[in-house]
């Protein structure tokens, strides 16, 4: 299954709708819901408001401050924990397999430490697969493209959850230690989201356990700035890169550039660094050192420098980027298409899992047998050394590739002395990894996709490296580790595209500020080429589960769609008194999660031309009012009695974010009569547009404000539509080869 | 004069008003323009945008990147002449006073090098002070606030004009080698945004040329993004940090993160960082080695390491720092409105900024005369020693950091061998060199003010390096030069309170990713620090010259304001079709910029509560007012004679952003009696708000979309104000000593 496509949404008539469909990633999914990133000023929110003062202001500033501290915090310790789990356990997988192979080597039980690795593999997965593919489907993936869509404004459901947490922590430990081709980054980024969201809230639902504390950031915007900051903790933590993991929430929160909460973000960024060097330098037996400030450590390339000569062949090998990237996102986007249509069942999924994981067993041993490629001991550290048919003294370079968790691969090819390996030994691990990590990206198990993307990218640019020195073999610049630097950076430009966030992470990561200008340069021609071809994988996945995303900027060639065209109606309203039963028959009928509220006046005279509709008066969600019912908050016009006493913000609060279903709550025959006033309640200036507003301006106003509904009104002010994030998703404007300009993506109601 | 208060703009009268006004930056000008970053989506607008087919839109995106590689080049070509100019005539200088210092020395004649210092000093800022107090007063200062307005949304009169260009260039290159205690690096970013202002434009309004190219780009939209580009490339080429640049770029126009901008916005920035790689390498010697990014260079320091124990002493430095920048700011502050109300002419301003020139002399030389601090030769590369009264074979250490630019006297102080001062030299330094740079920066010259908060910084950085060192003799860490880098950083931070993206500055010019995590560090704290005292330097400027400004959020504690506050009431509106004379009429006795267009229809009768104002139909600016009477596109009723054909937008563009003054527009009595009709010209889709509508509201809706007027409207659609700019930056919430809570500001129509 591709990640976060939730399992119970796929039903056999949406798969045939989808079979049928000529291309697979231009289908809306109406499942996924907004987050509103608009407060509704109500009257109540006006009244808590005007009751605060200077010194409330502050305490929640500090509290502000603390959770940030927190997030920054636990974020670094759970990346840690996965660090050390996935370094023990890889240690003994891997001693384990070099004493198994060197006693049976001079035997013919070979076969023996084979069967062992591909089992040893399969049953770490197994549990992997078991955990997400039964327990929590949403950890499957990198974790990436859903916090991007939580931050643009979409409700993955379980996105944020603590067992999500649990999956996908445990997951990767158990696929990294299982052998895939899979990096622990994007895992540990969710990771740092899920914390965020857990701590700000301050409950967690999977315990259903609520501290009451922090009520006050119980809103999608309040929520939205913590996770912003838990996912730029966790960047940084996992790269070691604090300034990366900051722009990169920006660069994916986008709309809400605002200075006190990039300083903010900031903050629980350093936290995370800092707590993850800590920690690292006292397991490492220098504390207070404080020279760790990573998980993923490519070693210094302090000495690293280039020339003018050198730009031409990066630039070479940033097109090379370019072209394999998109030929990776091409593949993974097939062989995801393929899933959804015949893997479909959790446990088709787990076998599948556990297929990948014994098939990257069998590849690994049969390049190590077949390639011989024999290094002398000592020029290199090599921790799992394996002799195979080399001479006594000397170590199959293959194998060294392999015995080692694929970081750790990463760090040999940038590394590691000029001639430790054969051309033929990269070429073909190039080739085999490349292929093993386009199928596993998007299985059933938590799986990052930067390290399997630097791997394939060390090794094909290391290659050239090779050649270069080939060919200049006195020259000091023939480095081939620098040339596997840029040909990992080229390979991950040209598959995930993300632009300036990854710039700054890769060069924090490396700690060459002085090679920045060639890094620069290739993510930005790869990221160029791979674009003529289709989009980031991480942008193909969000795509292929039809979430209705909203992009930067509004589409092309759309200035000449109107709201009217663009707006959803006839659109129910509600009066601003409104009985109960009404209310409830609404709910039920209607899908929508947002209501205007209107005023019916008596059409006048003179104007024939009025509708019905009614005047806008405000807006209400459907959560308010199923908060309303579920706190009786109505009056029985008979009798004049009150049913509840009037509601706070805090009665709101209490059930955010997970309000019950209009079908959970028992309304009697008799309190249908009563009537409820949406007045108190309704935000009373929502933002409008005219009917002859165009697409683009909509879009300014929806990604600008972060929006979920927006009603348009005709030029009296009576309600004619009303907007949602769907409606706009819906126009995509498509410059890839095969499909050129604007098209109208359907809606899959499955 | 402080910097951008054009001196037109201060008259008796307002000066008083100021001499009254208990706290002086409490005032807002209503002489300021705001830009307008709305398009303005009309009938002539949809048309062209109907016409558009796929290969325009590729043509306009390929311009887009090309203006963007052109303003990186420019860019860079102008930093790399200031830098080379600077260079030669600073040689020449201390080479001169040098061999007039050493000759004079044994003798009693030592006042004639004194004299010709003064005199040296006197004569350059006399030139640099002249061009700008009488030439173009907007050239004086860093240029930083001027653009951050302009990102903001206001327009300063000449910022991006050529001759500004050439006052900016030329001051600061006379204004460093006459010895002020100033940077060059302000004025390089505002170089890059005057370039890029000017390519983008494809005109001069100084040689009153138009080359009629790239006439789509000249809206104020896309004019920002350009100027975008171009303070992104100044800053790239001035700290050699194209990342850096960018976030400079996003940090201060905020509202619109965009990842195809952001692309561009780095593409300029390499391209600038790249060029001048390019022309540094040739001038040194070593075409294509390219390792000269960046002009501002600290020097490498790759060696650099710390340790946790550090960490608290670079806690108290920032602390320190935040204490120093406040006070800095305080006095500037006070400076600058004792200049405001005594140095009021340009010739005043000549005298002070030639008086600051000669003091900076004497000081210096007062310093060199009475500090007796002898090194001896040899262990560190000094340029221009001074003998002094040292022996021979030694020079004099303060000498050697006089006579040389302050950029060199950072890197000495950062680099230097650990007993290279005596402590009392750099305490002295420190304390004098504050002192002048507070005293300079606002002074009639261009000035950035990065170098002079580095130096005092790394004086008194060094001065604690010292210290610690004397404590921990032999601790490898106590390098007094580390101590300095912290210094510079925490001075600086304290000062100027800019987040991210002058960490990531930091980082990049020092080339140290390693010692990242303390520059953070104290960078943040020094900005809590100052923050509790007053704002960064940048804010007070801007509002002491009544900028009307719109910081990142909403001012708190405003929930409660309503836009029937906050509103201009009543509003001047139009008809859809108006005659002539009632425009001119409107156009001449209304001063602002905006008016809605709007339907007067009979009110209903049983309605009585409709005023007269009218259905919003539309809005319409002064500057298309003006083009319209400019080119006679009216009708005449009588005779059904059209005076012009319809205009397109070529019309508007082609006098943009200069359009004329209703008084240089003649219309004759019996154009008066014409019809215009307004409705192709107008926007037809306004954002509006209701009544009711909160300021935060307001305040998210202008700056998230770069709003120039918002028309607020009641629940029938009928226009009852408008809500422009400085209607919402008149509120203001002070958190500092001395003024908490919420503040209305006065405006001053002076």
């Amino acid at each position: 299954m591709c990640p976060f496509v939730d399992i119970e949404q796929i039903t056999d008539a949406s798969i045939d709708e989808y079979v049928e469909c000529p291309v697979d990633s231009k289908l809306l999914n109406a499942k996924f819901q907004s987050l509103d990133y608009d407060n509704c000023e109500n009257v109540l929110y006006q009244r808590e408001e005007r009751q605060k003062n200077h010194r409330q202001l502050l305490k929640q500033q500090f509290a502000r401050w603390v959770v940030m501290c927190f997030i920054g915090i636990f974020t670094a310790i759970i990346a840690c924990s996965i660090d050390i789990a996935i370094h023990r356990l890889s240690t003994v997988k891997y001693s384990l397999l070099k004493s198994y192979f060197d006693e049976t080597m001079k035997t013919s039980y070979l076969f023996i430490p084979v069967l062992l690795w591909i089992a040893w593999n399969s049953g770490f997965v197994l549990i992997a697969a078991i955990l997400v593919a039964y327990g929590e489907p949403v950890a499957a993936g990198s974790g990436i493209p859903q916090i991007k869509c939580f931050l643009n404004g979409v409700m993955i459901p379980h996105v944020v959850r603590l067992f999500t947490l649990f999956c996908k922590v445990v997951g990767v430990v158990l696929s990294v230690v299982g052998g895939l081709a899979i990096g622990k980054e994007g895992p540990m980024i969710h990771s740092g989201a899920v914390v965020a969201a857990g701590i700000s809230q301050g409950r967690s639902s999977t315990f259903r356990r609520d501290f009451k504390i922090f009520t006050y950031f119980r809103t999608d915007t309040e929520k939205r700035d913590f996770v912003s900051g838990g996912a730029a903790a966790g960047v940084s933590a996992a790269f070691g890169a604090p300034v990366g993991g900051v722009l990169f929430s920006l660069e994916e929160g986008a709309s809400f550039w605002n200075q006190a909460l990039t300083w903010r973000i900031f903050f629980a960024s350093m936290m995370s660094t800092f707590t993850l060097n800590m920690i690292q330098s006292y397991i490492h037996g220098v504390p207070w050192q404080l020279s760790y400030p990573g998980l993923l450590n490519f070693g210094q390339f302090s000495d690293i420098s280039y020339t003018g000569a050198e730009i031409p062949i990066y630039l070479v090998m940033a097109v090379v980027g370019g072209l394999l990237g998109a030929l990776f996102n091409h593949i993974n986007l097939k062989l995801c298409i393929f899933r959804k249509r015949h893997i479909r069942t959790p446990l088709g999924q787990v076998l599948e899992a556990v297929l990948v994981a014994a098939m990257t067993a069998v590849a690994a041993f049969l390049l190590i047998y077949f390639v011989e490629d024999c290094q002398a001991l000592g020029k290199d550290p090599i921790v799992h050394p394996l002799q195979m048919y080399c001479l006594d003294g000397q170590y199959s370079s293959m194998a060294a590739i392999w015995f080692q968790t694929p970081e750790q691969s990463v760090k040999s090819l940038f590394h590691d002395p000029p001639d430790s390996y054969r051309p033929l030994t990269v070429a073909l691990f190039g080739i085999v990894y490349f292929l093993l990590a386009t199928w596993t990206y998007g299985l059933s198990v938590p799986s990052g996709l930067f390290i399997p993307c630097l791997l394939t990218g060390a090794a094909w640019g290391r290659l050239i490296g090779i050649s270069v020195r080939g060919v200049f073999p006195d020259a000091e610049w023939a480095n081939p580790g620098k040339f596997a630097l840029v040909g990992a950076a080229a390979q991950l430009g040209g598959v995930v595209r993300m632009t300036i966030s990854l710039t700054v992470i890769l060069i924090e990561a490396t700690g060459s500020i002085s090679f920045g200008f060639p890094i620069m340069i290739v993510l930005m021609v790869a990221k160029w080429v791979g674009d003529l071809f289709n989009e980031g994988l991480y942008d193909i996945h969000v795509k292929l589960a039809g979430v209705p995303i909203l992009p930067w900027e509004p589409p092309h060639l759309t200035s000449n769609i109107m709201a009217s065209e663009v707006m959803s109606h006839p659109v129910t309203t509600f009066d601003m008194n409104e009985t109960v039963g009404h209310v409830v028959n609404v709910l039920k009928k209607d899908l929508h999660e947002g209501f205007p509220v209107v005023d019916h006046i008596n059409p006048a005279p003179n104007q024939p031309g009025r509708s019905t509709f009614g005047l806008l008066r405000g807006t209400i969600t459907r959560s308010q009012l199923i908060v309303l019912l579920k706190n009786k908050a109505f009056t029985d016009p008979t009798t004049g009695i009150r049913g509840s006493n009037r509601l706070t913000l805090d009665h709101f609060r209490e059930i955010y974010p997970r309000f019950p279903k209009i079908e959970q709550i028992h309304i009697t025959e008799r309190e249908k009569a009563c009537v409820i006033n949406l007045v108190p309640y309704m935000n009373p200036a929502p933002y409008t547009v005219f009917d002859n507003t165009s697409l683009p301006r909509i879009f300014k106003l929806f990604r600008g404000l972060g929006l979920r509904h927006l009603v348009v009104v005709d030029k009296n002010n009576e309600v004619i539509g009303i907007v949602t994030r769907k409606d706009l998703a819906r126009y995509r404007f498509e410059s890839h080869k095969g499909s050129k300009g604007l098209e109208e993506l359907q809606m899959s109601f499955n």
